[in-house]
């Protein structure tokens, strides 16, 4: 093929999930049917790239230092929510089910990779329960892998010790574990089925 | 979201097969961790959409004004290969089973659309079919759909009038139909199926 094209198709391969396949026919649409929206692609990539970077307080992305929803008062200031990634706070955004703040590990602990404390900001988070007056609950909300729930177990025990030292009411919390809506009960693995057993409720 | 980043999503949606969720998991991974495949991403969009071109001779993408299979001495020029689009002249390239030249329409025949013979460049076909003393067949490689079908019904009847009327000695054909490598019977539309048995060859 010719060059540019060639250039463009294999640039494209660089996003998640595109094949050579695929990536040649997000050029060709490109190139065929949305030039205009194909151009406004390549500076919004400019731009962001460039431009986005880490709040400075809570580790999310932000055009400024600080990002939109550090700097918003309308923002409960009592809940500080650990997540391990961008999106994750995405999706609890999309949920609409938390009004607080939020921290952004950048991972999981995971210390063959060199991933420690420092590199998931906990330095940082347990400055912020220290100095902040106004937090009163800390959830825990990273994945449910064996490396965020055993990063999620430390984060919890150094948090209590800070609490207990400093002497913070904080309540430290965790998401709750069980079937997720509309699943169906018999494509759910065994693990889940038996937390939810386990963690049963009585009907109203 | 930060409104550069709530930009870099939704200019990414603009790719086909890109959702939203899609468009969030590839801007942060550009952003974490193939910044500079990023930017050569723009750069590479940017260059490819202002300056590819589509061939003076055959309609397929070219850098300068013709493409370089056209510019090409060893391809065969005995052979013209008519295809629907670019990514056609890809698929035939990458099987390897072809060594002349191209001819790209860009679509097929659809009147309802406005889509005649001018859109499709068959005027600019026709020419080259009446000027090329080498050419000795057309093979007419249009999809195997209702409209493909059509449209290279059409190109066939007029190919054979000009040939007639030019005194030109040109073979038409067409791609062969049957069942595809590695098909399972069972799996295979009943056309497919009855046209293959229609067109049964004798084992050798």
């Amino acid at each position: 093929m010719t060059p540019k094209f060639h250039a463009m198709v294999q640039a494209l391969k660089v996003l998640p999930g595109v094949g050579p396949k695929t990536a040649a026919r997000m050029a060709i649409e490109l190139i065929e049917r949305k030039p205009e929206a194909g151009l406004k692609l390549a500076g919004a990539l400019q731009t962001g790239i460039t431009e986005i970077q880490h709040c400075r307080i809570c580790r999310s992305y932000a055009d400024e230092e600080v990002c939109t929803i550090c700097t918003d008062p309308k923002r409960d200031e009592s809940m500080l929510c650990v997540v391990e990634s961008v999106s994750d706070v995405m999706a609890i955004e999309d949920s609409g089910g938390f009004r607080g703040r939020y921290f952004v590990l950048g991972g999981h602990l995971s210390p063959l990779d060199g991933i420690g404390m420092e590199q998931i900001g906990l330095p940082q988070l347990f400055e912020l329960v220290k100095n902040n007056q106004a937090l009163s609950e800390l959830i825990i909300a990273t994945n449910a892998t064996v490396e965020g729930q055993a990063t999620a177990h430390f984060i919890q025990q150094r948090v209590r010790q800070i609490a207990l030292a400093e002497v913070l009411s904080l309540k430290v919390s965790r998401l709750a574990q069980g079937v997720p809506m509309g699943g169906e009960l018999e494509y759910i693995d065994g693990l889940t089925l038996s937390q939810a057993l386990k963690d049963r409720f009585e009907a109203k």
